[in-house]
């Protein structure tokens, strides 16, 4: 790690103009939030694994910030050459190089891993002491990175229309809509599962996303596909050209934008790109010749998330600045992928439950448990006898078994938070099979995960105890379930916003002082990213927020945790639908929710006399259904297992 | 009309430059929501007698904007010289002067009567066609207003401690605290309450609203008073001099705003003014010499609330356009004034209680309808007997005498909505006595008032119904009720806004599509406007919106409005109070509300089914409570009608 600053410091004393300080990001050039092996540049320079954080390098110094999901793991894994800032308690970090750094200070970032927005909030920032933002001309980091994993040729798949739904065409001619009504002569999309979605292909580039790393310009009449040829086998670029998907290299993007700008974006770019201008993941290959439009001048970029590589290719005054219609689009499910969400949801309830049935076993029989269903001290604690442990990765492990045993499964859609205990209070914990812990008869055990299937993707949460909760325990969790029934159940005129739903789920538990410090939901993608927007169900205020609509997808994941003790949290993911109210006041129509996801709650660990009949009657209609839908998909053992799990309860 | 549409005419023509268009607004110089006679210029050319609107006048066009509470109030009063512009479906003012108005056109406006960012707002819209703001010298609509009231010498009165709870110099010393926090030299306070609070002083110049017609400017050691001096007393004169209050007179504050400008605010400024230069009720005055401290330089005003005129008079570098503290300091209430609020609340509900028996009696013996109690059709149909004919404005004249013949009593807080049947479906009703309607045994009726008590305001709205109400009546009654519930118990962590509550009280209406189109809480003042914020319990976001806090008063007024047919509304006044949560999660604090409104809700009217039993637990406890704090001021009869009212529930 030494020796990566240092010959970092050498390089960025080597550039021209030279460099005071280099920012190191976390995200490739999609802005993606899971990002390939050889994109982690942030944590091969810090040393820092988590999904989130930001390195500064500076002559002297090399700092990372990140938020308080990290705080702990963070200072831990960081050097002590690296000073941790914490975000929200420390200086931000634009103004920290505003402040710290000298007047006319040159600040370096590789202009492909960063937004619009965020390079021109810095550049603002930076404003005041004339320091000044140098978009570097490759990647200092990678030049340091000797054993980087080298570029994959992971193939590109058709997903095809009896998963998507919708053509590419029916896509085209949406968004081609868009651009008509907007005055745009193209857009530019950056995104990797919204060109996924577009083009109705999918692939292995990033673990957890079935995404394909590539770019996309859309004009009235063309549709460009940015991506390495050698991911194509003949018969995906046979399907491209049917839908009049041009095939052009990964690395050709940043020309062509630069011909789109001057409406010359002819076919065989030549191959004489300097290393500042394409992509430098991939040689430069040829395309095919394009008769552009003449109509509109404007190109569209959605500024959150394309990269200021493409968007400095421009001239600010063809620049539209709008967000992408894409991710709204892709929100709002077909009835294909709704029918896929939710049979992919029960193959996933079912290695759920199947899950629980094993674990429940295991812990009786390992640690003396007096399991699932009874409600006692363990009675033989004895830990880890040789062959018979089980820890946060191993149980998971199993889990991972029972999914892969499903129909169309492709692997998981996020690391499985498998948690004992106070690991369990800890947000967005990934149990390290070297360090993770054992079970325990007497903790609380939190597990959230999911899977990608070819019909969908799914986000489940479940919190259990195998051995004698507390009436803590059993008050929060009661309150945390309240508030998961209370948001579920909740109806809504159309234009209402996730952020004002948010309280829904929190106010059980303010009841008592209690809150969690998360949003309550988020869209989920079909057979693709885990989380997605535009909607939120967040307290927070977010600029980018959209109101609810019919056929979007949603999680309902409230939660509470106690530090260095446990953690709670239940989540469901739910469908937004229409509502059947008597009423229709204002003529908006109401929406309702519809819950897709089947695992039952742990009657152990509700307190009945806080439900209220309501409550109760929901619960039981819940497992009445869960039993049914899982049935097909478990033995004998099972179903006799969950048929118990969803035994009617009553006060 | 027609002769005051000419004469304005030909005064816009004469003008220098000559005016294309003239702007009257409602507001007076202080932004206020309530008027005095004299200020109702927008009403007074336009004929339009609602309290919210906007009169533009060009040469050839006569337009009125307003807002969907009077879209048919409008439409009856206005002529056939009018244009009515409804706010949410015509084009805004600001685009209709934009796009109709032509290029370089000039707009005339009083810039007493507009905000700054109002102001600034409008001169942005028209830069596109090179259309120009003209603040007149003299406000048009007062040349051509033949009749208008006269100026009125209405005695300043001191609120005293008893009720006030604060000093004069412990409100200035905070207030000079925060000055020094920003670096100002001084404030300058436009908003009649403001100054009233400030001051401790209380008057009567505009109706519902006991201020003082009046500006304050503060710096660090000086306080001045701009009002006329013929409204003081020698001991309201003394009071003030001890308080090292500066009394100037009301039309010297323009000239002394630009003395401050140049901190060379001056005793006696020369009453040399051009009619440009001041307010022009007044004569200008003299004032008392001050040496003016000179650390710091920026003059703090509220761009929201203080006129374009006194803006005018300072350098843009020097003015600090922020939010006055003055709002906040002021919702914030200190124990003398929710020790008053509670008293005046309970005097108040017995008076409500009060006019509820004796309308019980006369429903039954004039219109022979079964009652508060019974549930039955009238058995005599009769409508207005003569002598004994009961309108919306003769019974709410009867609940104001009761109200009256309470202590501290100083007249009501806004204009009585008393509502039969369709008319409680409009939301902003208020009855006129030649119009009105006559009460009726088989109708809803809606009444929603409030008083001034020298210990507090009020603010309460019940809904009855004295013969049969129909069960979709009780069942939006209920639902308006459950979300009334849900929000006055809700318990929530410091740092919630307003904003975020709201949907509390809409989630069991929208349950059966069910909604209504009104915010669902607003400060209360203490001896002052009814309406106060600066926060506020509404579905839309607001920039000027800010947390809840301990202290702070708010309503829980939720509704349900059918057009045509009925409204209900069910409104208590309550207190922010700390809550005694079982845990404190984030160290936060948890708040949570106390209601200080006392009546009946009736009984009839609630659909016991749909309640819960926290629910029915809760109306049984208001109930008790309701008779045990009323009981002192009510007479045998009365306490008996009563005790049935507040009856225990159950299913």
């Amino acid at each position: 790690m030494a020796d990566t600053l240092a010959a970092l410091r050498s390089l960025m004393a080597s550039h021209s103009p030279p460099l005071h300080a280099l920012i190191v990001p976390s995200e490739d050039y999609h802005q993606s939030e899971y990002v390939s092996e050889r994109d982690k540049r942030r944590q091969f320079v810090s040393g820092f694994t988590g999904s989130a954080g930001l390195a500064l390098v500076t002559m002297k110094e090399a700092l990372l910030w990140t938020d308080g999901r990290y705080f702990l793991q963070a200072a831990q894994e960081l050097s002590d050459q690296w000073k941790l800032m914490r975000i929200g308690e420390d200086p931000s970090v634009d103004v920290w190089m505003a402040d710290n750094l000298q007047k006319d200070a040159a600040v370096g970032i590789d202009p492909w891993c960063v937004s619009v927005d965020t390079a021109q909030q810095w550049e603002h920032a930076f404003a005041k002491k004339q320091q000044k933002l140098v978009q570097t001309c490759t990647n200092l980091v990678d030049e340091v990175w000797k054993n980087r994993p080298p570029f994959q040729i992971n193939p590109v798949n058709i997903h095809p229309l009896e998963f998507s739904g919708r053509t590419v065409a029916d896509k085209l001619k949406n968004l081609r809509e868009k651009l008509k009504e907007v005055e745009a002569h193209a857009i530019i999309i950056t995104t990797l599962d919204e060109v996924a979605w577009l083009y109705n292909v999918r692939g292995t580039d990033v673990s957890y996303c079935p995404v394909v790393h590539a770019f996309a310009i859309i004009t009235a009449s063309s549709a460009f596909f940015y991506v390495d040829e050698r991911k194509l086998s003949s018969e995906v670029k046979s399907y491209l050209e049917e839908n009049g998907i041009d095939v052009r290299d990964y690395g050709a993007v940043s020309s062509d934008v630069a011909l789109l700008a001057s409406k010359q974006l002819t076919p065989s770019s030549s191959a004489n790109e300097t290393l500042c201008d394409g992509p430098r993941d991939m040689e430069i290959g040829s395309g095919t010749s394009i008769a552009e439009e003449k109509t509109h001048n404007l190109i569209w970029i959605d500024p959150g998330s394309c990269c200021f590589a493409l968007y400095s290719k421009l001239n600010p005054d063809q620049v539209l600045p709008k967000r992408s219609p894409v991710p709204l689009a892709k929100a709002i499910k077909n009835p294909v992928e709704l029918d896929g969400l939710k049979k992919a949801h029960v193959r996933d309830g079912a290695a759920v439950v199947q899950y629980l049935v094993w674990l429940d076993k295991q812990m009786q029989e390992i640690y003396g448990a007096s399991g699932y269903f009874m409600e006692a001290e363990s009675a033989n604690k004895k830990k880890h006898s040789g062959t018979m442990k089980l820890t946060e990765v191993s149980a998971s492990d199993k889990l991972e078994g029972f999914r892969a045993s499903k129909e169309h499964f492709r692997g998981l859609s996020f690391p499985t938070i498998s948690s004992v205990g106070p690991n369990a209070a800890v947000i967005h914990y990934v149990p390290d099979a070297k360090t993770c812990s054992e079970l325990d008869a007497d903790s609380i055990y939190l597990f959230d995960s999911g899977a990608q299937y070819l019909d969908g993707t799914t986000d489940i949460t479940r919190t259990v105890h195998f051995g004698k909760p507390s009436a803590h325990e059993k008050a929060c969790y009661t309150a945390v379930l309240k508030g998961h029934i209370a948001l579920g159940n909740a109806r809504f005129p159309n234009g209402t916003n996730g952020h004002a739903l948010d309280i829904l789920a929190r106010i059980p538990l303010w009841k008592d002082g209690l809150d969690y410090r998360h949003g309550t939901g988020h869209g989920i993608g079909s057979y693709l990213n885990v989380h997605e927007g535009p909607h939120l169900i967040s307290f927070r205020p977010h600029a980018r927020n959209v109101p609810l609509q019919a056929s979007m997808t949603v999680t309902d994941e409230p939660g509470y945790y106690e530090d260095g003790s446990f953690g709670i949290r239940l989540e469901n993911v739910l469908i937004v639908k229409e509502a059947a109210t008597k009423f229709n006041f204002g003529d908006k129509g109401y929406l309702s929710f519809e819950h897709i996801t089947w695992a039952p709650y742990q009657r152990k660990l509700i307190d009945l006399s806080l439900l209220t009949p309501e409550e109760i009657d929901w619960v039981n209609a819940y497992h009445s259904k869960c039993k049914a839908v899982l049935a097909s998909y478990l033995d004998e053992s099972e179903t006799a297992w969950l048929k118990k799990a969803t035994e009617p309860i009553s006060v």
